[in-house]
C-alpha cells in the first residue's frame, strides 16, 4: 500500500552512489514521490543523501529535504555549503524552509538566507523566523492566494495565474482590503462558477474561522478539527492577513501530541525515539526512575515503623505486590479517563459538575473493589486463614476507593495548576499510590491484628 | 478561541424550549457553526434537541445531527420518527448519513431510508451500507465531482455546476473514462487557469495515491498523512472510482486511534469514555484489575516459598516495592519506545537490526540498571547493613536489565502475532515484571544471605 523500502533497496542504491552510477540512481527515484525518496534517505548517510540529492530536480531535492526525519536533517544539513543549501531553499515552501533554517547555527542560518535567490521567500522566511516554532506563527506558511475585495474575477484569476508556481494548493482564495486585512473568503468553485465581470466583494463570504500568530499550535489544531478545517487563515491582533495553516501540518501536530502524552504517561521525559543515542535514552528514562525508586525507599522507612507487625505475621509481606499493583492499575485506568475527557473538552466530558463526576468515580470503585477483594477474601482464608484474608481484603478495598479518588482528583488539579495532566497517568501516580497503599495496608492490619 | 457552551448558556437555551420561545431559540443559534450547535445539544436531553432541530433549516440540522457525539445520537435518534428522520438525512453528506442509520435499528433504518425523498442519497447511502465501518469503503462519502476523460473544459465546469449542490467541498476533479474507472485527477487550479474547449484529457494528471475499499482505516490514514493528501479516491478491484475519503475524517481516525492506543496501555478493556455509564466502566476496568490482582496472589504464592528467609530478616520485605515498582516502570518505558517505533514505521525507526536495537536497549538499561542501585546500595548499606544492601542493589540492578528486555521483546512478539502491541505496555507487562521482579530478589537474596 504505502511504500516501504527494503534494506535491498537501500543497498543497492547505496553502491550505485559508490559506484557513481548516475543513470541507474535518477531511473530508481524516477517515479517516486517526495516522501519515499526521504524515506530512503533517511537510512543513508549524510554524504550519500547529499550526492542523491544533487541529481534530482531542485524541486523535488527541496520537497525531500523537508519529508526527512527532523535527525536527519539536523545530521546531514552539517554537510552542506551555505550556497548549495540556499539553492534548495529557494524552491522549499517558506514553513518548511524556516522549520529547516532554524535547526542551524546562527552564522550558516544566515549565510544561507544571504545566499538566496528568491527574495519574495527571503522575506516570507525572515518573517516567519520571528516567531515561536510551537504557534500558530511558527506553523504557518506565507504562500497563498489573495485577492482584494474591489478586483472582478478576472484580475483574480490573474493573481492565481501568477502565483501557480508558488502555492502548490489554492483550497480557498482569501479577500484583503486595501491594507491586507482580511475582509473573507471566496472558495475555487465560486470562482469557476461566475462570470469574469463578477466583483470579488459580491461573492466572498466571511471567513469565520481565523487563527491569531500567538495561538498555540494546540488551540489551532483543536479548532481546525472541530470545524473540518482544510486551511485555516493567520492574522495579526490588528486583522492582517499574514499567512495561513494547512491541514497536514495540524495533522502532524496532532500525532506528535499523541506521542508525547504517551510518553509522559510511560515516564519518559523528553521526547526521545527508538533511534536515538544511548545518552539520550538513558537521560531520558534517569528521571522518572528516580522518582519511581525515591518512593520505594520512602515505602522502605515506612515499613520500618511496621517490623514488630511484620516479624509476628511474616506472611503479611506476601500481598505487598497485589496491594500496591492494584493501587498502581486503578489510579493509572481513573487518571487516563481525565486526561482523556480534559484533552477533548468538544466531547462535553467534563459538562457534568464535580460532586456528580466524584459520585460516579466512587459508584465505579465501590464495584470493582468489593468484586476483587472478596476475590481476595476467599483466596487468603483457604491459605492463610481468617484474620489476614479480613486484613489484606479490607485493604485493597480502601486501596481501591483511595486510588480511584487520587486519580481522578490529580489531573484535574494539574490542569488547573497549567501542568500537562498525562504526568499524572505516568510513574507519579503509580509511585503515590504505592505509597499510600502501603500505609492504608499496614495500619488497617495493626488495627485489625490487635482486634481479632 | 474555540465555542466552548458554558452551563448557563445551556440553561437559558433549555428555559426558551420549556416555554417554547421559538424566537429567542433562532436567534441565540442564528450565526453558530453546526459544530458548535451539536457542543450544545450534546448537553441536553433527547426532547430538547429534537424540538431544536425543528426549528432549523434542515440542512443546517443534518449537520448538527452528524457533529453530534455517538452516545448522544444513539439515544436521541431513538425518539424520531422515520420520516421526520428521513427529512434530515436527506440533507445529510452520504458517509455520515450511512454511519448514523447504522446505529439504529434495522427496522427503523429500512423505514427512513424508504422514507427518504432524495433518491440519489438513497442509492449512494444503500451502496455504502454494504462496508464495514472500519475499512475504506466505510469511511468514504459517494458525493464528489468526476469528469469524463473526453470532456473538455466547459463540460466540467457544466458538472460542477450541477452538483455544486452535493458536493461542499470539491478539493479536486477526479477523471474516469466511459465505464467510470478512475484515469487522473484535475485540480481545480487547473480548471481554472484553462479555456474552455480544453479538453480534459489533455490537462489531467494520474492520481497516483488510491485506496481499495478494504483497506483498514489505519492504513488510509497513514496514506492521507505521509503523502499530505486532502483527499484520496476510493476505487474496486477493477479500478472504478466508488467515492473519496476527506482528511476531516482522517484525523478523526487518528485521534481516536491514539486514544485507544492510550487506553490499552492504561488497562481499559473497551472504548470507555468518562461519561458513560457507571456498569460500562466497571466493565471495562475490572479484566485488567482482574489479570493485576491474579499477579499479585502469584506473587504472594511465590514469595510463600521464601518465608524461611523472611522470618529471618524481615526487613526483606521493606524493599519489595521498591523492586516491582522500578521494574513496572523500566518495563513500560522500554515498550513504550517500541510501541511507538512499530506505530510509526515512516519514521523507520526499525531499520537497524534486531542485534544491534537489543545490544542498545542493554547500554541503556546498564547506565540507568547503575545508576539506581548503586543509589540504593549506599542508602540500604547505611540503614540496614552489608548484606541487605549487597541483596537489594545486585536484585535492583538484575530487575532492570530483565524488565528492559521483556519490555523490548514483548510488544515485538505481539506484533509479529498480529497483536495490538500496545497491550504490552500496560498492566500486562506491568504484572509480568512483577512476578519476574519478585523472583529474581528472593533466590538472589537467598544465594546472597547464605554466602555472606
Amino acid at each position: 500500500m504505502s511504500f516501504e523500502p527494503t534494506m535491498d533497496f537501500v543497498k543497492s542504491l547505496e553502491e550505485a552512489v559508490a559506484t557513481q552510477d548516475t543513470q541507474s540512481i535518477r531511473d530508481t527515484l524516477k517515479d517516486m514521490h517526495a516522501a519515499d525518496i526521504s524515506m530512503v534517505l533517511d537510512r543513508m548517510e549524510a554524504d550519500e543523501c547529499r550526492y542523491i540529492l544533487g541529481l534530482l530536480h531542485k524541486e523535488l531535492s527541496a520537497d525531500v529535504i523537508s519529508e526527512l526525519d527532523e535527525d536527519t536533517q539536523r545530521e546531514f544539513l552539517k554537510s552542506f555549503e551555505p550556497v548549495e543549501l540556499a539553492g534548495y531553499m529557494d524552491y522549499t515552501d517558506s514553513d518548511d524552509a524556516a522549520d529547516i533554517l532554524n535547526l542551524l547555527p546562527v552564522k550558516m542560518k544566515e549565510e544561507v538566507i544571504a545566499s538566496m535567490k528568491n527574495k519574495e521567500k527571503v522575506a516570507h522566511i525572515t518573517d516567519l523566523l520571528k516567531y515561536d516554532e510551537d504557534c500558530a506563527g511558527g506553523l504557518m506558511a506565507k504562500e497563498l492566494i489573495k485577492a482584494n475585495i474591489n478586483w472582478d474575477i478576472k484580475q483574480c484569476i490573474e493573481e492565481i495565474r501568477r502565483q501557480t508556481k508558488n502555492v502548490d494548493k489554492i483550497l480557498t482564495v482569501y479577500v484583503v482590503d486595501d491594507m491586507g486585512m482580511l475582509q473573507g473568503r471566496v472558495s475555487l468553485k465560486k470562482i469557476i462558477l461566475s462570470k469574469d465581470e463578477t466583483l470579488i466583494k459580491d461573492i466572498s463570504v466571511p471567513q469565520v474561522h481565523v487563527v491569531q500568530t500567538y495561538y498555540e499550535k494546540e488551540d489551532v489544531a483543536e479548532i481546525m478539527q472541530k470545524y473540518d478545517l482544510e486551511a485555516v487563515p493567520v492574522v495579526n491582533m490588528q486583522g492582517k492577513l499574514l499567512g495561513r495553516i494547512t491541514i497536514d501540518d495540524i495533522v502532524d501536530v496532532i500525532t506528535e501530541q499523541a506521542e508525547m502524552n504517551q510518553q509522559m504517561m510511560s515516564g519518559l521525559s523528553e521526547n526521545v525515539e527508538e533511534d536515538d543515542t544511548v545518552w539520550m535514552l538513558s537521560r531520558a528514562r534517569l528521571p522518572w526512575l528516580l522518582i519511581g525508586m525515591m518512593g520505594g525507599l520512602m515505602g522502605a522507612q515506612l515499613m520500618g515503623f511496621f517490623e514488630g507487625d511484620l516479624e509476628l505475621v511474616p506472611a503479611m509481606a506476601f500481598f505487598i505486590p497485589l496491594i500496591t499493583a492494584t493501587g498502581g492499575n486503578v489510579g493509572i485506568q481513573s487518571s487516563t479517563l481525565v486526561v482523556q475527557a480534559l484533552a477533548n473538552p468538544a466531547a462535553g466530558l467534563l459538562g457534568s459538575s464535580a460532586g456528580a463526576r466524584l459520585f460516579k468515580v466512587f459508584m465505579v470503585a465501590l464495584i470493582n473493589g468489593l468484586a476483587i477483594s472478596s476475590i481476595v477474601f476467599v483466596f487468603v482464608i483457604f491459605f492463610k486463614g481468617m484474620s489476614l484474608a479480613f486484613t489484606v481484603s479490607i485493604a485493597l478495598f480502601c486501596v481501591v476507593l483511595l486510588a480511584s479518588f487520587m486519580g481522578t482528583i490529580t489531573p484535574l488539579l494539574l490542569d488547573k495548576l497549567g501542568i500537562n495532566p498525562a504526568l499524572a497517568s505516568g510513574p507519579f501516580i503509580t509511585t503515590a499510590n504505592d505509597l499510600l497503599g502501603l500505609a492504608v495496608y499496614f495500619i488497617i492490619a495493626r488495627v485489625l491484628m490487635s482486634a481479632l
